[in-house]
């Protein structure tokens, strides 16, 4: 059997007990090589491919899973961004036959949001800026309707070293909503991780020192950009879900 | 000190470890009054009140953080449509000074997705369908642009007994864009709690036969909308990444 497992930061203290649990009773781990040292506390045999190797690593998983119990480990929730889909996909495609169960996790945006204060507290949009998989376009489309309809964005994956122009053109879009409304943005580094870091500022202080922003910002990075309510109370970054218009207190 | 805590389904699987320490250690669990059979094993004093009475609620908890540790308990995530932004928003408005943290949890959305399958694996809209807080054009209208995106769409509360109108008005807009695509669509109840159920289906079938639906849905229902990749793989509801678009297996 095929577990797919979100285990939300990889810090202990955000596993859930159903992945505690079942992590304690597989046979065998398949992983992302950084993340090995997550899941090194289970004293469980661990494979682990790198970065764009998320096929073999997949495949091999439901190989073994035919005669063993296997956790396939993602960070975060293992449907959102991870490889849940793609294990389904390929079982289907190969005929493997093999069943597969989905133990879900805290995902990088609640993560972020508990840090900042609470940001995600009304309708928001997840959306990845990773363009290996997804067009640009379609990234950027995404991206202006969800400022249209203004939603609270959370983006995964911004940027990476190689990789920054869905994030530079994203923030001309932006600058354009901006004219009527000084978004706030949040930023997180390694949610949960050892070398957590975040701050709060503002779309135009962003935009005006975004040299700056460009170093800061990684792959490890959650940006929370507020909707139109949004605001700063007391140093944290608070969408309000809208009590305190309709009742006095 | 003052925690808001999320408990995901308030099934003790879904308990983080932290949520799980924390509620372990506190002077005064403060939730929501059919929440309360989720943290009676921790032994702790109670305080509860009921739907609509969210403001009371939160400012007891804040006002009894003066000299205790107080949980303030979500079900899901405490900043996803939980009470995190209203408690720092009294905190602010009535100067208590209490010093406010929040402890992530498992939102419904990853728990539905889980059980479906793995629809939330590209980028999506989490947006709720309750007019008591929102204005139903703003509801409306971020529905549409969720569509425009091609964005997977999470609906939380999508209906009750006396509000069924944002529910009815949102799938005839539905129906204007399922002329090009047959959405596939999920429906779960009572996510990883007693009588959870859940069913896949598409929008055509949903919106001939609305009147059950109309029976099937309630407070406790997640729906979740596929894009125009969604499809049924054995049965289970999958979104793709796009790796087998890109890469040959």
């Amino acid at each position: 059997m095929l577990y797919v497992v979100g285990i939300g930061s990889g810090n202990e203290k955000h596993f859930t007990k159903e992945a505690e649990e079942l992590l304690n009773r597989v046979d065998l781990i398949v992983c992302y090589k950084n993340y090995k040292k997550f899941v090194e506390r289970f004293n469980k045999p661990i494979y682990t491919t790198g970065m764009t190797k998320e096929i073999d690593r997949v495949d091999y998983a439901l190989k073994e899973a035919k005669d063993k119990d296997v956790a396939l480990v993602s960070s975060g929730d293992a449907t959102i961004y991870g490889l849940a889909s793609l294990a389904y996909e390929i079982n289907a495609v190969k005929n493997y036959g093999i069943e597969i169960k989905v133990i879900p996790g805290i995902t990088a945006c609640s993560l972020a949001s508990a840090i900042l204060g609470s940001p995600l507290n009304h309708d928001f949009v997840v959306i990845s800026f990773s363009d290996l998989l997804t067009p640009l376009e379609i990234i950027l489309k995404r991206f202006r309707y969800a400022l249209e309809g203004d939603f609270v964005i959370c983006i995964y994956n911004p940027l990476s070293k190689r990789r920054k122009e869905p994030f530079l053109k994203a923030m001309e879009i932006l600058s354009e909503f901006a004219k009527d409304n000084n978004y706030v943005v949040g930023i997180v580094k390694n949610a949960g991780r050892d070398n957590e870091k975040y701050l709060i500022t503002t779309f135009k202080e962003l935009y005006k020192d975004i040299e700056r922003y460009l170093e800061f910002i990684d792959m490890n990075t959650i940006l929370i950009i507020g909707n139109s309510s949004t605001k700063i109370v007391n140093g944290k970054m608070i969408t309000p879900r809208g009590y305190l218009n309709k009742y006095k207190i």
